[in-house]
């Protein structure tokens, strides 16, 4: 009843993250029902991305160059590095616009789960950048989640050993802003109080 | 910081039903770091979909024949006539598999806040149709929306000044099975009072 072109169609829509076999058909059929509009321009635009898009063989990034327009950009920070999972992380790094340095994308984070060791992520590679550029500060921005900790404390010892008088920072964890702490889990409570600092009167 | 080839993407993933810009990124990551398993693929398959699914002429189904496979199907009663608004519920028939008769699809719900008129859908080829056709019974299987209703009854309608002695009917309106009347609404309940039938000891 449903040819192959549009089985095989939905079967690939369905397999997106956040997709399944119901959002995946509906999909399919905005797309051939919009064919000028949004078929055509969205098969266009996978063509150029597959086309055009590389992975920087310096910072991990996404970009149509390599170096990519980060790493290439000179009015960039030399002397901060800061160490990220994934692309995305970059993405809503730049749409903060406070940081200022370079990028150094991992790749994703360690995860006996997912099956993700050392060997998977960007890490020999960052040692070797460190030791061939002076960042004088390296910023680890991962996630505050179980793998996202380890990953970080796995860092940690590398560069120790590999770079010892490195200055080492991580990015502050407490209650988000606009967070009301009746609503906060208790690790994030207890991790505010730790991380306490003294009023400026 | 983004090139321009992943803002495209990111755009036009975000126009489709249900993602949004946060998805749309999200998918569209995954899609550059999935590229032989998921980005190739998808792009073939857009273009086999564009290049070869057309509209039927005479249900206005999507296959890649004209007549459509289903129209084309000898097995099938050519006694009923089924109308549907979309090539969504005519999969979702053809999943449950009871109806086995033709089908004429509209191509959507009169509505004005959508702009559709009469002339948006596909009621003036059904009554050609039914010209050419004998068929013995026309089965309105329409949502049970406001939209769906006002295009019932303006089709009926229609079909009382074309075709006065075709008979037609309409699906049945009533509680869900497994449905809980304490969980409800008050119109499905009305309308399952009003359609009660007697028990057949």
């Amino acid at each position: 009843m449903q040819s192959t072109q549009i089985l095989t169609l939905i079967r690939l829509l369905s397999k997106l993250p956040s997709l399944g076999p119901r959002s995946g058909r509906r999909i399919a059929l905005h797309l051939l029902k919009n064919r000028e509009t949004l078929l055509g321009p969205l098969k266009e635009a996978l063509i150029q991305a597959d086309l055009h898009l590389k992975t920087c063989s310096t910072c991990f990034n996404l970009d149509t160059q390599d170096p990519c327009g980060l790493c290439e950009d000179h009015r960039r920070d030399n002397t901060t590095l800061c160490i990220i999972e994934d692309v995305a992380d970059l993405w809503a790094l730049e749409r903060v616009g406070s940081y200022k340095g370079r990028y150094h994308i991992l790749g994703g984070a360690l995860s006996a789960l997912n099956g993700k060791g050392p060997e998977d992520l960007t890490i020999d590679p960052l040692i070797k950048r460190l030791e061939l550029f002076p960042f004088s500060e390296v910023i680890l921005a991962l996630s505050a989640t179980v793998e996202g900790q380890t990953t970080l404390h796995y860092i940690c010892e590398r560069l120790s050993m590999a770079h010892p008088t490195l200055k080492v920072t991580t990015i502050a964890h407490g209650v988000p802003l606009g967070g009301e702490l009746d609503f906060l889990d208790d690790g994030t409570i207890a991790t505010a109080f730790q991380g306490r600092s003294t009023v400026n009167w």
